[in-house]
């Protein structure tokens, strides 16, 4: 561990590791789609969602709102909702210990403003900062999980009596891992030639 | 440092500190919008990046691109287009050594399906994961900075020269802080028990 080499200098001119803790912390997060039926302690997901808490957001309105769904009998109800027809590939989340539903509340000016003026569902990149707050601190505690957002959210708010003013937009699967994340192939990225320009 | 007594059992059974890397990470992060005149090293922004590349996608298409402004040029050319009229209130970050200019893609499938069968523009979710990994990585390297989405998007994918298969979504603005993010006063959440139900 640690490439004094790596050349990246700090404030004071020292260099940096380029293998840094957080760098650490996203390699090891994958899409992580078989759990262990162990439950997930509510503990732990207070303490990701207190991390999602801390993030950003536009005008800080803070969009996001979380239901963690744990009990058997409404995992079933909402995969059932959730995952059928088109939506049926995403059946593997079914045998998650936890499915947390993120919705934004869609009743804050500055959301709408940026929606009509920009045409930008802004709200969304809130919710993806947030949510992947929510997913790093997960890995930290030796969880794994994966986003979905490849199901029926119409049906699926309806299962959960999500308050109609809000917009269900993501699951997150969450437990812990059946299979090590090391274990995994390497992940397939663009490089970062491919992804960054510097002008 | 390390409350042992928090609770929170890991896998083993063993208690988890609350205070975690990650969430004194998060914590550490605000939104800054005053900076020092120092540039930013090239190999700390390509650092930010290469958080960004390992971010999850939805089918893995990876529409995150980013194009960092540094040179004063085109930074002040990028601040003319993007912080006039109704958003000089964004202006301050004319001031930011490096404004990361973030853009998705819209030409994959996995995008178009899923804006047109759920009415919802899921490549945000995508940037704003992305964009949280840069800017979390940013914080650990000892810069600060701000998401911007309050700026002419149009004119400044023509001040950048934005491809047309690119919708520019969000700035960033880079550097180091000129105050101590810990002088900054305490950030202003909601509670917990007011965004997370645990069913």
């Amino acid at each position: 561990m640690g490439n004094a080499e790596s050349g990246i200098p700090n404030r004071e001119g020292a260099p940096v590791m380029d293998e840094s803790p957080f760098l650490a912390l996203v390699r090891r997060r994958r899409s992580v789609r078989k759990f262990k039926p162990d439950p997930v302690p509510d503990e732990m997901i207070r303490s990701c969602v207190e991390a999602a808490r801390l993030a950003p957001s536009a005008e800080n309105v803070q969009p996001w709102r979380f239901a963690a769904v744990r009990t058997p009998e409404l995992r079933a109800k909402l995969a059932e909702a959730a995952f059928s027809g088109i939506y049926r590939f995403t059946r593997w989340a079914e045998q998650a210990p936890v499915i947390v539903a993120v919705s934004a509340r869609l009743d804050f000016l500055a959301n709408r403003v940026g929606t009509h003026l920009q045409g930008t569902q802004y709200y969304l990149l809130d919710l993806g900062i947030a949510g992947e707050h929510l997913m790093l601190r997960a890995v930290e505690l030796g969880l794994g999980g994966c986003w979905i957002g490849w199901f029926d959210a119409k049906r699926a708010a309806k299962a959960l009596g999500t308050p109609r003013n809000e917009r269900l937009t993501s699951l997150l699967a969450l437990g812990f891992p059946a299979e090590d994340p090391e274990d995994l192939p390497p992940k397939k990225r663009l490089a970062i030639e491919d992804i960054l320009k510097l002008v």
